[in-house]
């Protein structure tokens, strides 16, 4: 039995993979305050792991998930009372969405989100702050929110036309609130790879996971780290971050032993990071 | 008859959606100082219209527009007196021009244009300012300004790397002024859409406008300032800024609108913003 | 003969293009402290030369590069000593090496990168720092840091996902150090274009060179060093910023130059910049 | 008889320097939205008149300002309605007001502002939008907006900072609305100097904007708009973009005028910019 | 009894005022993980309490705080191991370090500290978190990290430049370690007060967090809000900002409440935030 | 005789400090092309000397210098040709220009400029660049530029209102170009101190510049890095860089030999960096 519990997701770990399910399957999946409670808390977890090389994060059941729980919303929709008071009380609640998310992008190994059936609303402001998606061929995504009369808050807007780089595409999705299938998230670059079926989809998940928890652990976090930075700064910037980053991480027994193993062909054993 | 009036411009309105065509025919609607001027009016004009949820903005005659009018610019191209203030007096010539195309960006509703046949220089400028663009199968677009001697300095150099979100193919088109067709401006995700005839192409831009003039307006407007928000920021800020955003905008009786109109089935009827 | 001579690289000047070869064949033309210099000073040689418009930079022998040359860095791997002591005496390499690539950037005329066969690690961070990238159809790409324990520092990781646009690609390239080809580097708009033989490659990528050679420097100056501050800025920063730029180059000789050349079909003659 | 004429402001022309005057003494020189109004008018009007080289803003009657004007206010308070529409209603009105300011720095010229006796609340975020401040010994000063239950978002969180440079004592003044005073205005150097009276306040400023007005407009413009980008961004990107600036402004005859004025001790005499 | 219970913090309510003492007489109030851990929860708690309006925070015993506790940190100085591993290492117990002050500028009730005595290394980190500085005549401070081999990486080299807004005196007290005097810090702005004795500044202190407590919740939270946005943006952004924030926020009752204080002359009671 | 020597500029090194001091007394060490050039190369130089702690910069006969050598200017103004031409080519000697100042930033020792007599145009924007100044009693500074006729664009505008933080003064001083004094320039910090006499002046330079050699040199280099990143970032971005540049520079011998030093009185022998 693994060490990881928590009321509302799943945690199986395999190696150095960690697979993360969500577990509401009678609820679809949706978030509630659980379940953004408990994303937020095991990402953090499997970060601090330093047995843990890569992560997938599925849903179990019907689909990946159906959004939000609007029956379980904490983001109370009152109208009355003073109005200052009223919006003041929302930003703590979004706050804490976001964070959930957010908690993907600043756990850092690299997570893979394999996405099976639906994925609706909250749902793509989750895999968005995943580094790279695989799904179904009969998977369907949809920026849900401006059919529930609000912006996309906790993430799509944010990070979506920074996933796939095109913005025509991005505006239709985001005002129309449309489905739109595996292929077309493939050809745009949304998903890396899609799968005939949910079991392919999560053993090549996990397969892209065991492979990249193979990699030196200095070489793999320092990545993910520096493309984040990268995302949100300029070039120039970026470049002087990271040679930062670098002059303490090239000081590392990992190089040589990566060396040794290409010569070798063996594997190399890195330490824990 | 419309309250719109303008010399270079003409707007129809149907329902919610206004319908803005450039209307200088014979000047193959290229760009003198009273297109620029009105197409930055009616922007602003119909940004504040509270009765208009989205544009659509086309070419009228034989094509979408020829560019910039090269025999009525007011950027006059002197090359006597003192060259500090020859440089001084072109800034707010300039600023003038981009204004245009920024008044389609800070138009709060989604403008979607509609392209036939030519798009030259300044056309792309301003289609790169729109949210979506579709256009005829014979479309033929040019980022035409290297080949008059200048950099792309209204919009396209600014914009157009950020619609389609690939380097390689912005440098060839800006440093060749080669022109591109409807299935490589497709294929490169800088149109969403085309269609075999130009009737076709309005009235699908009229009905996609229609679709998205049906949706929330409280969504709508917060999805377009929030992606320009995010366009321009880090995610970490963008997220930050949403949650200000959203802290008044979530209090809205548009989302239990939205809420009744999903189970009713029954289109929502939301107020004007 | 040329007036350009260097230890590991070569140059031929066909008329206004000049053709940079990275000559260390035996070695793969990885790239030992004597290449790192050249490449960044012959890009800082023909940035400066005014009868230069456009450039080629290409491998000789089997491949275009395999990389950093790993029997020579100058980035030595002690692990004894003083950590901090360690830790800085690596900024100044680091820098060094970026400075080669960010001298193509920051090199005022367009590089075209013809890449026959392989091209790895390094050679990756240096073709993203081009504008442009051609291929021959055996090209093989590898964002080869992951897998020897390092973070890629020296552009891939900061330039690689602002020039093919999507993330979910580059993340696993990034992760995983595999291969990749000429055809998903097409695809994805890595390249611009592939060819089947390393002599049309050569021959098209000169081609294209001594087109955009053709233009007026002025333009095609202010083309490169507008969309470079575009990409690192937001479009309001980016705006402001050529309204400055232009009003200083739109009072030049090759606006009428251009105007006349399009009137009488005769290519126009442009003075050096 | 000047040109300029307004409802609320008057402007007198001596030589080069424009004298505006906020012209309500019954109502304090509040603003109401006339005032609001022909404030950003005067400034864009004095900005574009070559023949004005600095500027001198005071205020009629009692005081400089006693601020918003709470009778006439465009700003409405309701409570009822659709809380997302009556939020999105107060951008357009909230954007104007600070519009009124922001033209006092982006008119090119100078702008001293000439303070006797109260400058309440809006004056506060006036003034700071000034380029110099004036006092008489009897003015005070009043950071009035958390008295009436807001955050002063018109400019003085924005500018206060940034004009003293000190967070100490602007904590104190924002969260107390305490009224601070002619000395310790000039300790910490908001304004720079204090006057006796009110006539020698007024003559002094205008000598001051007289002298400014005798040098180059080349060298005075280009002087504001330098330092207003290097408030707003990093040293490395201000002197970027100064080159850019000065590469077209360098070109200028003031330079040599400059010289010979300096040989010949007579006052150059230089061109409208 | 007061509902907040720490280890190392004592925590006095006095009407809607938090008075927040270090309490670790012994050890000079330094800051040991048990410390640094409960100066981040009181603060996150006190932001959170909808009764407290303002918190003083000073430090019980001999001084306000000795610094960080050298014989209990939780960053360790090994020396031995591989290079990447112990840098990686630092980074989460750095991150808690500066959490633990960037708790009190996101604590959304102002913070006043109450400096007696000595305020040494980490002491000046955290004062630069807050918003305003009182301290006695006989305080004492001092950027001690130089001194002990580090660069001070917990606030006071990001923060104290930014409160005091002069470079002259910053980079002097940081690169030579010196003690400067309440005299020396009142004259640069570092503190707002200076009194004789503890007693009279601890009631000083408590009085100016009394007075803030009075005021309108809605506009002292949206003034630290927007100040705290504005330091960090340009003034062009900041000014968004706050269109966005007040848009909100103008629709309060608050605001006529604090016009009928005024009319009346009776104090305003103000709802709970 | 030091291994030091350049055409204008003379070093003295006196065990870990060097001193250096523009030697064009005949010419008031005014900046001519060998200058601009000697100042860059010393800085350079000096900064990858791991001898050096600290340098203290100054002038050699009548004053410190009197700006740009305006007999010798490499900025050439000529009025006839190409004006975009004449624009670009002014670009590199900018930037050379610029490139002299840059280099007392980018050197990661603390450098003290010291200043007697007059410091005019370039050399307020050559100290700005410096780390602290202090001056003679008869010290006069002016922001020349503008009267002859450009904008202060090698640093002034950029770097002095960073420096002394007041935009008040800033403002006066650049659009009117007139001398300001030792005493003023005291008062608003951009001086740390002033002394009596030259001889008193350099020696209390050398001073200060010897005990901050005597520091750990990771932690002064730590400390200049970290300071000139904070003044260019928000605070959330430099507490985040600080973060991984400490957690590389933590591990280092310094600290426990700092300890040490502090238990035994006697001060500790840092290696070199």
């Amino acid at each position: 039995m693994t060490k990881y519990q928590y009321e509302t997701v799943t945690v199986t770990i395999i190696d150095k993979v960690a697979h993360v399910q969500m577990n509401r399957p009678k609820k679809l999946n949706s978030f509630n305050p659980a379940l953004i409670r408990d994303v937020r808390t095991v990402f953090q977890d499997l970060g601090e792991d330093r047995d843990i090389g890569a992560i997938v994060v599925s849903g179990s059941g019907r689909m990946f998930t159906a959004g939000l729980d609007l029956t379980e919303t904490a983001i109370s929709l009152e109208s009355e009372g003073d109005l200052a008071r009223l919006a003041y009380s929302k930003r703590a609640h979004l706050k804490e969405f976001q964070g959930a998310f957010t908690a993907i992008e600043e756990c850092d190994k690299p997570v893979i989100a394999a996405v099976h059936s639906g994925c609706y609303g909250a749902g793509v402001d989750m895999i968005t702050a995943c580094d790279m998606r695989y799904c179904t061929k009969d998977a369907l995504f949809c920026v849900k929110e401006v059919d529930i009369g609000l912006a996309a808050d906790v993430g799509s807007l944010q990070r979506l036309p920074k996933v796939i780089g095109n913005q025509s595409l991005v505006r239709e999705l985001c005002y129309t609130g449309r489905n739109f299938y595996a292929d077309e998230a493939l050809q745009h670059g949304l998903v890396n790879r899609v799968y005939d079926t949910q079991e392919e989809l999560i053993a090549e998940a996990l397969k892209m996971a065991a492979l990249i928890a193979t990699k030196s652990p200095v070489a793999v976090v320092g990545t993910k780290h520096n493309l984040l930075y990268a995302r949100d700064h300029s070039v120039r910037e970026a470049l002087d971050y990271t040679v930062t980053w670098s002059s303490a991480m090239l000081n590392t027994e990992d190089i040589p032993k990566s060396f040794a193993a290409f010569v070798s062909k063996e594997p190399a054993k890195y330490s824990k990071l």
